[in-house]
């Protein structure tokens, strides 16, 4: 466990918005929540700003809080809006096949998690559990199954797989048509092209970019520093910003000097793990940040002995940008979300099913040329993304 | 044709290598071409700096030329020893097919300059040449049969196609084993993902990257900047330097402050289609620019009423930038040594053939934990990169 600390004190975390200088530029595009210092219960207030007003400065040393936690609720809210429409109307419920191998501690908190998260939006689970010394053949076996199942819209394969194992031919087998952590060299291929749309996006990386999305916080023209280039996050959430327009750059373990280079960034999307790597110095006046990090740190306050920190020092970050996501309660919530919103897009584009309803209130196109397509045209499955707010930004292709 | 000029000067361009202040840190790597202000004859000397030095300032005003056509040059004769030694050895030599459509007033000069390229080095060269008004279904026949023709190795279509035409579908459908144009999202997905290889690396790109190497211009840990965003130049491009460790911004068209970003890098490569948009202003005193830009403008003193110009101003560069490509005879004529490259790669890959003599000089395993193979355990076909001088940096999977 890391013993890395930036701050004993979290006031600043719940610094009241109602003493903010900046408050008069909230708009009521989302009702989400704020957390009030005189309260640790949530309450649902007007925070985002609107999408074309400049970023802010936090002229009040308080940052606003991206709630992923209750962003991650709505969106569970409206997709199991969704899955009962689409029972109701062709009687198919979308599925989610996860094939666990050996039994890893964590395994025992995430793979519950995401089965009681599908029960809870009405997505059918199917689980797998093999012994720890099963051989690839049988993992693969049931793959090929899952692959063949009609009831099956989204396959994951719960990692790290045991060492004797090839990890890459194992995700490898899995369908491209299934393949909702959307890792396939395929997706990344398409995510990474102007022109082109992936069959899924990388789910931490989606959550992400949708928390700036649902509070209305501008990327177009902004310059986002990705700190971390791994597969998962780091590197999709890099293209995922690029083909929203922002101006990124990337910063790794080979980075000669990441402090000078993050203080760039309007936005700053941290993916390392590293506790409270980012400190304050780091930060622009007014950047927006989004920590995927969640580390356990030594807290001899904490019945556990430890608590969890992100890869942002957040008492700082709190001082300096206009707004962060907390760590829990940020990114990693909004993570099984977009595996649900997934294997939702799945099973919708597997049964030709678009959510009408949906796509008459708001939509946006997404095409190289940024056409406005008309409502009707929508049946020719032009590529786009729903920006309805009772929907969610699902890529079809 | 566009206008944009920024000096009518080019000595600066020919100025003498022996009045280079920062002549004792050449170091003897390659033998690579200078050219000299006394004569436009290009004689041999070295250039290359040693890896490990710092990048150079320009104290002279005066960067090196990367003589990206003498490069070329020197790769298509190690090309043309590997096809002798492949044909030797086991009596096969790479195909490359070529399909035309149409009768573009270019093609008469890329496509019989790809044919000779071919022919210099030994590589079969196969074209098919359809009229304008083909249907698209004839174009696909062509492709399937080049795809099962076992003399083929490298399949390229030849763009822009008629715009009747379905370019994603035409290229899709040449086998990803002969894409040797490299455009498949699955090879993009593979180079951009950690612990992936390609089957191909696009040639523009690669061919800027050859360069740096064959210069012995170190890219790990420094700050490049790439201009422009394609799916041909600028995102693969990224995609590379970043796999070289370089912390990478991308600048585009929505980009905010092109020039102060600019500024920041060690190693700028421009490839966004703009005669001399990047001036001597945007230049870090000693950064390396790699130029991609090949762009007519009007020019009254040559017979043709034009010439050719970089997306960098070359005048200006040259008195701020330690090493430069010069427009036209840097990036361009890289490009289609590249294409030669990645149909010798194919054929070695599909015949199992591997110039033993090359490895044994020198090489580098590609793997994600940098681990260094012993010879002996090529025959598992690793993903390797040989970086041998008298070879060529393919990659195999």
């Amino acid at each position: 466990m890391a013993l890395s600390e930036c701050s004993t004190s979290t006031a600043s975390r719940f610094f009241p918005m109602s003493l903010r200088r900046d408050a008069a530029v909230l708009a009521p595009r989302l009702s989400l929540p704020h957390r009030s210092c005189a309260s640790k219960v949530p309450s649902f207030r007007t925070l985002a700003v609107r999408a074309s007003t400049p970023l802010l400065v936090a002229s009040e040393a308080c940052a606003k809080v991206i709630h992923g936690k209750y962003v991650s609720k709505l969106i569970r809210d409206e997709i199991s809006a969704e899955v009962s429409g689409m029972k109701e109307a062709i009687g198919v419920a979308p599925g989610l096949a996860v094939i666990i191998v050996g039994d890893r501690k964590d395994f025992a908190t995430y793979v519950p998690n995401k089965k009681k998260a599908c029960e809870s939006v009405g997505i059918n689970s199917f689980e797998v559990h093999l012994p720890a010394d099963s051989k690839e053949e049988e993992v693969l076996k049931f793959i090929t199954g899952f692959n063949d199942d009609p009831l099956v819209h989204g396959i994951l394969v719960q990692l790290p797989l045991p060492s004797h194992m090839n990890e890459q031919s194992i995700l490898n087998a899995v369908s491209i048509e299934k393949d909702v952590d959307a890792f396939h060299p395929l997706n990344i291929g398409r995510l990474a092209m102007r022109g082109r749309e992936p069959l899924f996006v990388p789910c931490t990386p989606k959550g992400c970019i949708e928390l700036l999305h649902r509070y209305g916080i501008g990327i177009k023209g902004k310059r986002a520093v990705v700190i971390g280039r791994g597969n998962i996050v780091g590197m999709p959430a890099a293209l995922l910003l690029q083909r929203e327009d922002a101006t990124i750059s990337i910063v790794h373990s080979r980075t000669q000097n990441p402090e000078e280079i993050t203080r760039e960034a309007d936005i700053i999307i941290a993916a390392v793990g590293q506790p409270n790597m980012v400190r304050g110095s780091w930060i622009k006046p007014g950047a927006v940040i989004i920590d995927v990090g969640i580390n356990p740190v030594e807290d001899s306050k904490s019945s556990r002995g430890y608590k969890l920190v992100g890869d942002v020092c957040y008492e700082e970050a709190c001082k300096v940008a206009s707004a962060t996501t907390p760590v829990p309660g940020g990114v990693g919530p909004m993570t099984i979300a977009m595996l649900l919103c997934n294997t939702l897009t799945s099973a919708k584009r597997t049964h030709n099913f678009q959510c009408v309803g949906c796509f008459r209130l708001y939509f946006t196109i997404r095409k190289t040329s940024s056409e406005i397509v008309q409502e009707d045209s929508l049946s020719t499955r032009t590529a786009f993304t729903c920006r309805c707010p009772y929907s969610l930004n699902c890529l079809f292709s």
